[in-house]
């Protein structure tokens, strides 16, 4: 077995459909030890075989268990062969826990600075020195078969919002044909595959796109194509359309989201994994997120202020500094200030998960979103941030 | 009592001078609980309220024993006033150790946009938004009471290298009515206070210096004024001609020297502390210290090389990467490239001190030094760049 799921507890919404659930997610692991995954689960992104500004000991002790490499950053540098001869991405880059890389289909329609796509594949100019490149669905899976990640996603067409319903159909057939070309290719022995959900904001292309792909043999299955642009009401009623047309026993993951909020609703859905940049890219940029509300660190209210970021966190930057401290760091431009900043988000979405899995599993999760959502409306009323 | 030194050992040079030494200085602390420092030692820079790139948690357990802010920029940002208020720079930067802070005078003179000296202090403008502010040695010993450091440097007047004797001559003089007016203003009765000896390259006016401010009470004596473009050997020369025109009983401090082989002759000399953003800095730019010699871990060589920086070397970034993990995050401009850099360097560092301290304190001092140099030449033979 590469991949194997077992269901803890599943909850059913008011129409008796299957949503939120609590599962445990076994990878066989390319070193003879299986990993285990506790669902719903956040992924850290490790970019370019690091997230940003932490160590892979630091991720393991806030409660990190998967993370996630880009395919396209790993191809350009230092390239996926030399990762391979370095004995794989985990080892490259010190963690010896689950990664999932992405296909690198999503970066080459939004990173690359000119890209023009045929049924075959995709051709590229990279971001950083403008160099021409292809990927195809067979090059993708090359990749990550170097990259030796435990999930491998196929390669998709992620057309960009907003576009026409023809280029968006166009893109969703184009995306099942890629799977099926992937799973031509072998990978090693350890690596489990994910397809990926296609089809816009258009249910009816969804309903096919999920028939379809649903159909081949994936260990789990994506939804892609949403959180990139669209309104976050469209973005949640997709992904509650989509998650019941995937496969209970298989994993859901949901590409790209997000806010806290929507990881509520993400869950609320049905969904099992997350990755998004959020947590880590707004603490870079000073937006930090506490159990009292969204923080601005830069604001000069912060200046004077010896309390902690949040008093409810129990990571280092909550427990051994104060806000003045971390409003100084990140006005100076302090390398700490983003270290700091991203422990403290990493923390919360960490926690957030915890804690929805957790309530799943004591049959508490509707009182657990009610809270939720409460203290989101008391903090606004009470002119906090957010 | 502020400051204690207890001398464990003395080394006497061919001519009978004492010179290398080990000792144990007792500061009383602010918080009832006296520091010890074990000498010689090296103080990371903490210029701005962090050490770059590391936690006060990471810098106790590599063996940082004292660490330094820096006055100016302090002053500037976010303010001493502010500071004092949130309890200290210790409580601050939540550094639980002894702290010297420098005090102020090398930067106005450096950094500065314009600066104008008369006898009573210098006026200057920021090197960040060109503002007017004026430095006196009262102002300089209030700020530093306000950080609340352990020890406290006086104000003094560095000239700029090259310049003309009378130059030096007049900024020796300033720096020594500067001492006593500084000692004029009361400090926290925690803090100790250093006095500076200054004279650039002149001997003559090293002996003036040194007799007139040894006569005030100070707790400890830096030798200033050197390492400001000046070459190694003149800077070598100099320190070791005026370390023992200090008394034996007090701490000496080369300030913002060097490169390792500095720290070798500093300790030669008879100096006890020692601080340099070189570790620091050099991390940042990719330039690390081995027992192997020097490296430039962007090198194209480093690129597919598995084993690590430094094959003698226990910290994190040895034990766990390799040089073509550091190399790729270091061309990447990685946050952690920064974070892994600074811990070796500054581990580096931190080890040639404790090696010098256990050799001297066990008699082999010479032959530590003649090995230290002994490898350094079959680096160089080598082809290790250095």
């Amino acid at each position: 077995m590469r991949l194997k799921m077992q269901i803890e507890k599943t909850l059913s919404d008011s129409q008796g459909i299957p949503r939120a659930r609590a599962t445990r997610v076994t990878l066989q692991g390319s070193q003879g030890v299986a990993y285990e995954i506790l669902t719903p689960v956040f992924m850290p992104v490790g970019t370019l075989g690091s997230v940003k500004g932490m160590t892979t000991h630091e991720l393991k002790k806030i409660g990190a268990q998967v993370i996630l490499g880009n395919t396209y950053h790993l191809y350009l540098r230092p390239g996926h062969l030399r990762i391979e001869k370095l004995g794989g991405l985990q080892r490259f880059m010190g963690w010896d826990g689950p990664l999932l890389t992405d296909s690198g289909g999503f970066q080459v329609f939004s990173l690359s600075k000119l890209n023009k796509t045929d049924d075959d594949g995709v051709t590229f100019q990279s971001h950083i020195d403008g160099s021409t490149h292809r990927f195809t669905p067979e090059l993708s899976m090359e990749i990550q078969k170097s990259l030796g990640s435990d999930i491998v996603m196929a390669f998709d067409e992620c057309p960009p919002y907003p576009t026409t319903p023809e280029k968006v159909q166009t893109a969703m057939q184009r995306t099942l044909k890629w799977a099926s070309r992937g799973l031509e290719v072998p990978l090693q022995d350890h690596q489990a595959r994910f397809g990926i959900v296609q089809g816009g904001l258009y249910e009816e292309l969804r309903v096919v796109s999920a028939r379809e792909i649903t159909a081949l043999p994936f260990d789990g299955f994506a939804i892609g194509g949403l959180s990139i642009g669209e309104t976050p009401e469209l973005m949640r009623k997709m992904a509650h359309f989509t998650a019941p047309l995937l496969p209970q026993d298989k994993p859901r993951y949901l590409m790209g989201v997000g806010r806290p909020e929507d990881l509520v609703e993400g869950v609320r859905a049905g969904i099992d994994l997350f990755d998004c940049v959020m947590p880590t890219r707004n603490a870079r940029n000073g937006q930090l997120f506490t159990s009292l509300g969204k923080i601005n660190i830069k604001n000069a209210r912060y200046a004077d202020d010896p309390s902690p970021l949040d008093p409810d966190c129990s990571c280092e930057t909550c427990q051994k500094y104060s806000k003045a401290y971390l409003r100084h760091l990140f006005i100076c431009g302090e390398i700490l200030s983003a270290r700091l900043n991203t422990l403290h988000n990493l923390t919360f979405y960490l926690n957030l998960m915890h804690q929805m899995r957790n309530s799943i599993l004591e049959n508490r999760f509707d009182d657990w979103v009610k809270n939720f959502y409460t203290q989101k409306k008391n903090q606004m009323s009470a002119g906090i941030e957010s």
